[in-house]
């Protein structure tokens, strides 16, 4: 949740030791932060999802903890609308809390269900934000005209309602079932726009698709039942389709594997074109000329 | 040299484009922080040296600009062992100066005399750190251990003594000739003991070699004379293996070039093997079949 404030995974990666697919063990990268000596084939492997080599050992950066005391503000938007507004607003101000997660009014009434009454209840579901008290006072400030509610809390009632966000797939599964958790990016200035595609994919499917997600960075968990999929897998590549659409991406952390290997061929076909496409299996050959690793995920099919 | 607190450029590019060398152009990237979308094309094109194809347009990160008003502490390290220890003590604390710039006894009297008499002249020569004000007084208490002196400055001061270590090549150029900056890495813990070893190569040739450096990040620019290359051009080499014997790697951010051809040979053959060296000559072959590009730079002549 805190790659809004600190980035995603792979800045922290340094060095890898890596196993190809014919036993060689090789290490790229070094354990510096500061360093052009060749291509960078750590970020190369960092994502690579196993179609490279197997990662044996790796070299990471650390930071050292924040110095501020964590409080929580949990910002209850008047509908999905004002969802995006509040990212908006908050990323233009140039605050930076910790994390911006949210979850919709379905998903809230779950976890108050199956794991613990602890949010209000409204149309727009719940923004929480972390981060400390000036930065938070700020961030309530500037949501205030799209707020139905907020409250500042600390301690004990943060930790649970921040548990809450974490328990979210269990909470929906034990209402309807499976679960399979989407993982879009759109631009965090479509953010409203995009779960309101979503609720529409979910009346007109006659359904229910949960949504949560860190909105700060514009990456949305929608979660489709697998009841749903098993009877049209379609629905999946439509709500991945929604990223797309949106000129954002179909998947922000999760990855590919198989079930998103079309999503993938698509939106690298109409943004990046062919030829990119054909320069990724190239390397996917280089490093592992007899298709060996993790066969048929990732870019391998494309 | 902001890099220290805020992290090399290339974590700041999301996506590129790329005229390959064959006139394709190609997109790699998508303008967001979060994105799965295949290989990290992107990251194999920055610090590529043009090699790979020609960047015709960029897409970058950006962040607010920082809340705190910046001041400068400028401290003296007692001796050369004392800049090291200084480094260390910083980056054990957990505090996140901005920036810290480093500059030996000679480079100091350079400025001094060329630029503008700014600087206090000790054997140890100068660390600039600049930050917001409690970081800065909790840096210069943990310093002063290994301080011949220190001073807080702010305003107009601070911009002059950064000023100053901006303009430390056109100084040193004034005093011995013109040089060649080299660009080496060393792990933080290992600097005192790269710049003493500098310093025996000063006192072996007979010369001047003056050192500045992005202490913080282990990242030094020893300048050596044209005049001295000339006469020995095996010198370059032999300040380079310093880095690589200490751990480091031969460059921070200059890159390689021509000049580092050898010492790039060097460390990559050392550390990560003739596998690797492969790959990225292969990779340079994927993009670009003919060698067209940049012909005998970078990774072209390994």
């Amino acid at each position: 949740m805190r790659a809004f404030k600190y980035g995603p995974f792979r800045e922290w990666v340094l060095a890898l030791r890596l196993a190809l697919a014919d036993g060689t063990v090789i290490k790229v990268g070094e354990p510096l932060r500061k360093n052009r000596a060749g291509y960078d084939l750590v970020s190369l492997v960092v994502g690579s999802e196993g179609t490279l080599g197997v990662v044996t050992e790796a070299w990471l950066r650390i930071r050292p903890l924040p110095k501020h005391e964590e409080v929580t503000l949990a910002i209850y938007p008047k509908d999905i609308f004002a969802v995006g507004e509040i990212v908006k607003v908050v990323r233009k101000s140039g605050l930076e809390p910790d994390l911006m997660e949210y979850m919709d009014a379905f998903v809230v009434r779950s976890v108050n269900k199956q794991i613990e009454p602890i949010y209000w209840e409204g149309e727009g579901g719940v923004v929480l934000v972390r981060g400390d008290n000036s930065t938070l006072s700020e961030v309530e400030r500037l949501s205030s005209p799209f707020l139905a509610r907020s409250e500042v809390v600390d301690g004990e009632v943060g930790r649970k309602m921040l548990n809450g966000r974490s328990l979210v797939a269990i909470a929906v599964k034990s209402e309807i079932g499976n679960i399979y958790a989407e993982d879009i990016v759109v631009p965090p200035s479509k953010l409203s726009e995009a779960i309101l595609q979503i609720k529409r994919i979910e009346v007109e499917n006659d359904t229910k698709i949960p949504v949560a997600g860190h909105v700060g960075d514009g990456n949305l968990h929608p979660m489709l039942r697998e009841a749903d999929l098993v009877s049209k897998p379609e629905l999946f590549d439509e709500v991945g389709g929604v990223a797309l659409r949106l000129g954002g991406s179909i998947s922000g952390e999760h990855g590919i594997g198989i079930q998103k290997v079309n999503l993938l061929r698509s939106q690298l076909l109409n943004r990046n074109g062919e030829v990119v496409v054909k320069l990724m299996k190239e390397i996917k050959g280089l490093f592992d000329p007899k298709d060996t690793l993790n066969q048929g995920k990732f870019v391998d099919p494309l």
